[in-house]
């Protein structure tokens, strides 16, 4: 494992599509959404660190889970957890980790990775990111991943692939022409008969000198705010960059304009398990397709339920077809997968309820 | 009201037809089923000290339950608690009850009461009970009560009244002809058509001299074994006279033998609560058809169903058609209302269960 490589792992999501199980508080990425007895994080960071030596990860995230993740992953060094004020979206978070990373290690290749995505096949996985890390370690390239789409996802980002002309002929990368964020289906459809998209993955590998360059360039009030910090810098500083420093992703701010980027086709299954519906059918099926992914479950006549709760309770389903049944912090919620995007509501409509009746009191 | 009025509450049955709310060790009686701050208990005790004083209420029960009464009715003198050692049905548990209520008053009038009913209407039901007390008091019959049937239960017993000629000629007592437990369907059809039967409510209404002399005359081992019983008695002696006992009901050993047993209409409305389907239609509706007893719960495009979970727990419900949704012990059942006969099924499923992965630890 090379020294030189880090790892940024931003954790700052506030995820709350999984609702009674993420909240605000306790955002998707410290869940055991899978019900593996590990969460999201864990895994990731676990995952990471068989690319990158444990101390040169940093997780970026929120003021608001910098316990929860010294919690989660225990021995953690203070740099190695960077804490946000407030949200401004991929580009200042990952300029944040830069900076400490320059000025630990000048010579470092970075590797970005989103902190609560779902990923199979681990070993073709480390491979992947291993090889563009040895392949950004000597160019000057911004190395992208993309994913086989399996369907016309709307939620995803897509990355189209210049598949006539693979430039640089190393590493079987090609050329990065367009980022599309969530097209409508037709669109969508379009991409995948093309054969040129890909899911974006969120994964960015890139030099440090290369990182750099690229915010100097695109992003420069970013990078003038950001590249100056280190680990001593007093929390009001930090505060103070954060209120005035635009809100902006990585991708849009830097991905979208530089010409330098390369893809590489992931070898490993990805999924960011967004939806209830994408966490199914991440999971195993019974035979019934139901997917039980914790608790106790006896089902009779129940078909395509997916559950997940805690993991010492019992449940009895009878005559459930495509149901979610989910509970956490003591609120259960029962509804059909396909209505998932009511979700927020169910969620709104509890949690006014709540601020209601503390009023009263 | 009059210091010789008695009460038998009788509280040993092992009700677990609500399960998981409901279990051996923690039946029916001892429950808040209605969702109103008050187990079933509480409120049938509460309802006969409406009736007789305090301390002449007797509560018979197993030895598993006599802490859970002693805490859910916190002030009871032991001789207000008797614990049967095993099961033998309603006839030795009066018996048992009546022997100590003899020693304390010899001239009591004695009202048995099952503890797990639900009963609508108190003040019909105070008055109904105390008319039939003071009947009782100067009388030598047993006076027993019928509810107006609303449709042909095959789980209820039946009694039937003679109407053409009203015997005695007070307090409109009519004789019983027959007791019939549990009638096929197109018998209880033909019961209620016929508007000579009643559902029996469990209720029995005696001067204890009648009740002794009954015992002796219908049930003789019985009458022998248990009249010598006092507050003294230890509790070998007890546990010899149980296993010795025959298991019987006081309907079958006596009402069914005697023929000096009066019916007095029910005033109150009545129902023994004793499947999901009853309490569902003993519980007040929303518009839906929803009956949410306890919890709170967020309902959307749901209808007809049951929700009964600890009520600090919030629910959110969408898209279910017919439902119960219940949860106690940490075992959460969601099934459909027109399956409640499989509840017994999915209960023996977990309880196994959980002896087999004891068994492995």
């Amino acid at each position: 494992m090379d020294k030189n490589n880090y790892c940024i792992i931003m954790a700052g999501g506030p995820g709350s599509r999984f609702w009674p199980l993420s909240t605000e508080e306790h955002p998707k990425q410290f869940i055991d959404l899978l019900g593996i007895g590990e969460t999201m994080i864990q895994r990731t960071f676990r995952r990471c660190a068989q690319i990158c030596p444990r101390e040169n990860i940093i997780l970026v995230s929120s003021d608001l889970y910098g316990d929860i993740i010294h919690q989660q992953i225990p021995g953690l060094a203070d740099y190695q957890v960077l804490c946000e004020p407030t949200r401004r979206n991929t580009a200042p978070c990952i300029a944040y980790a830069a900076s400490i990373i320059r000025r630990r290690n000048p010579n470092a290749t970075v590797f970005v990775s989103p902190s609560d995505h779902f990923i199979s096949g681990w070993d073709d996985y480390v491979e992947d990111i291993s090889n563009a890390m040895d392949i950004a370690r000597n160019n000057k390239w911004i190395i992208t991943l993309g994913a086989q789409p399996s369907n016309p996802n709307t939620k995803y980002g897509y990355i189209q692939f210049d598949e006539e002309l693979p430039m640089p002929p190393i590493g079987n990368l090609h050329k990065v022409l367009t980022f599309t964020e969530k097209p409508p289906v037709e669109v969508a459809r379009q991409f995948i008969c093309s054969g040129e998209f890909f899911w974006n993955v969120g994964i960015f590998i890139w030099h440090i000198d290369v990182l750099i360059d690229a915010y100097r360039q695109y992003l420069p009030a970013i990078a003038e705010a950001f590249f100056d910090l280190s680990e001593q810098t007093p929390k009001e500083t930090i505060d103070r960059i954060y209120s005035q420093c635009e809100t902006i992703s990585v991708d849009h701010g830097i991905m979208e304009k530089s010409d330098n980027v390369y893809g590489m086709r992931a070898s490993f299954g990805w999924s960011d398990v967004e939806t209830w519906d994408s966490l199914y059918n991440t999971c195993d099926h019974d035979r019934s397709g139901n997917a039980f992914i914790s608790g106790k479950v006896f089902a009779y006549d129940t078909r395509d339920c997916v559950v997940h709760v805690p993991n010492n309770k019992t449940v009895v389903l009878q005559g459930l077809d495509g149901y979610v049944v989910t509970e956490q912090n003591n609120t259960l919620m029962i509804c059909r997968r396909d209505q998932e995007e009511r979700h927020v509501k169910f969620m709104s409509d509890v949690e006014l309820s709540k601020i209601k009746s503390k009023n009263k009191h």
